[in-house]
């Protein structure tokens, strides 16, 4: 990692939490890499994976989890239910795995309204029938009004391998083609808008959706990827600057093929937002090798989440964790991590 | 069930969450059997059990989930990290899995010192080298200051069953015994101690133990172990109940053989509470077939977690979900499941 500070002088004196501690970008990132992952010390945890991959009585499984503080909990195109589901079994996709199953497990506060868990917990269970996983075990705590936030939902998930790949940033090699799944940054455009009250000639919706399928339809053809990674906080940027980091790698993108609808690019541009940088939740990269790169782009056009996909860059041995874009200007830029997160809770 | 109520009024017409939607007791029970799992309804969970056993491609693994929201987060005898890694084991240990890997999610809320963070992740990991298990996969939220509580901790676990029993309670049989683990009591009282500021002349520590080794003593002995349950929230009355009338038996214990410490017992005299009522962090309760009481009893107190194990009451069919204990005074009384919780957020 280049860029890493000899030393950590954050958590060294003290100090306390911030919201770019969650925010995706390098102050999570520091975090981890300084404080948590240093508790936790093991092979799995060092794969910096969406999801761990372990072989247990010699079947590999993927396993996963993730808390999600959304707010407001209720957003055009889907809820937090809808993305405790969805975005847990993205993290399962991730790894190349088949989601089998999920927990839940609830924190509400006191005061929230029966009728919205309801709506919640019935979102969760028609996201999980039409993902073809079963919710099996869960958990539900309440705290007082005042110390929680109406709903945070953990999903964990379990999932079966069924391949000899190893999905991981480790097998990214020079010459890898990159390919983003389809439009970047409606969900983090309609959770905002929602939450500032802001609105648009076209109503924006999340991009909640669930990933496996177009995943295993790759599988499946027999091409050999090398990695995947959903893009949620931090978007794109966040997530090639964390995996070039990884990985030892160089990423170069052109930045005017990346796909990103004409009102979310128009309000980014309001709203002095960087695409780039906006949250997902049915997007993801893929790196495939060379060769495999066009057929990669048909076989997700082919699934409604990848109707978009393309190839938007490439991966070199240049500088190990350099991440630039070619922009409409024909320059290029240094992509760096952003430094927290545009916006809070946003998944 | 015998008490349930023909129609839920509650779930109806509107209404809010409110504490003893998570104590553990009549409410959560409630709100768990006619919202939460009509939404989610498969076989997994209608076992209705701490953990769900799945079968993936042959093996049979046990998956669970527990967030843990307890205030405040360091108590006398360990913390919300020690809790979140023991507890989750032992929701594992409960179906007679053993322990393979667990997940760690927090939700941090601003402001929250890292020193605190610190020290919680430090006890998770030497929680989990002591157990045995590995943290693998992880994820960190932020909220806004006022929208969380300091820290709050969900781990997932998966582990693999050995043998080929069903603990659960439909495997309960007449004339069963009822054995408990070790004194109750003390998880719930140190935990209000320090919350509410009050001093006893002996420091009371917090039972928090893992429970997979003595458990796993256990079923190597070959014996038949019927159901297992951790007596967390409810404490032991709560569980007792729960099974009883997921069972379709009746259970008769004898109060006077429950152990409970002299200070924890005067404790909750001062306080107004039932010990049997008191939240546990590392006590089960266990049912074995008559034959195999005294030895399962005996293997128990070769482990520390499991020095003052004994038998505390029989299974019979006398009235399908009827829970009696026998007083100090030679009087039956019945023993029914606690409303809401004598301490909100105990776990």
């Amino acid at each position: 990692m280049p860029v890493a500070q000899p030393d950590p002088p954050l958590f060294k004196g003290g100090g306390w939490v911030v919201l770019a501690h969650g925010g995706g970008g390098r102050t999570m990132h520091d975090l981890l890499e300084r404080l948590i992952l240093p508790a936790f010390r093991n092979a799995a945890l060092e794969a910096r994976h969406d999801a761990a991959v372990v072989e247990i009585r010699g079947v590999r499984l993927a396993f996963t989890t993730d808390s999600y503080v959304v707010s407001p909990y209720v957003f055009p195109g889907g809820d937090i239910g809808t993305m405790a589901v969805y975005g847990t079994i993205n993290d399962l996709a991730m790894a190349g795995a088949r989601p089998i199953c999920l927990s839940a497990s609830l924190i509400l506060e006191e005061g929230f309204p029966m009728d919205g868990l309801q709506r919640v917990v019935a979102s969760m269970g028609k996201s999980a029938r039409a993902a073809g996983v079963e919710i099996v075990t869960g958990d539900t705590k309440v705290v007082d009004r005042g110390k929680g936030d109406g709903i945070f939902i953990n999903t964990s998930g379990v999932g079966v391998v069924e391949h000899s790949l190893m999905i991981a940033p480790s097998s990214i090699r020079s010459g890898d083609a990159v390919i983003v799944s389809g439009d970047l940054g409606r969900h983090g455009i309609a959770v905002m808008a929602v939450r500032e009250g802001l609105s648009f000639e076209t109503t924006m919706e999340s991009d909640t959706a669930p990933l496996w399928r177009v995943v295993e339809a790759i599988l499946a053809a027999g091409i050999e990827i090398h990695c995947l990674r959903d893009l949620t906080r931090g978007g794109l940027a966040s997530a090639l600057v964390e995996i070039a980091e990884t990985a030892n790698v160089s990423i170069q993108i052109d930045e005017t093929t990346v796909p990103v609808r004409d009102e979310v690019r128009g309000a980014c541009e309001v709203l002095g937002l960087d695409p780039l940088y906006v949250a997902n939740e049915g997007r993801f990269v893929a790196f495939v090798p060379r060769r495999d790169a066009e057929r990669a782009v048909r076989l997700m056009h082919s699934d409604p989440g990848g109707a978009e996909a393309c190839v938007i860059g490439w991966v070199s041995e240049n500088i190990a964790g350099l991440v630039t874009a070619k922009t409409a200007l024909g320059t290029d830029r240094i992509v760096d991590m952003f430094s927290g997160e545009q916006l809070p809770r946003i998944c």
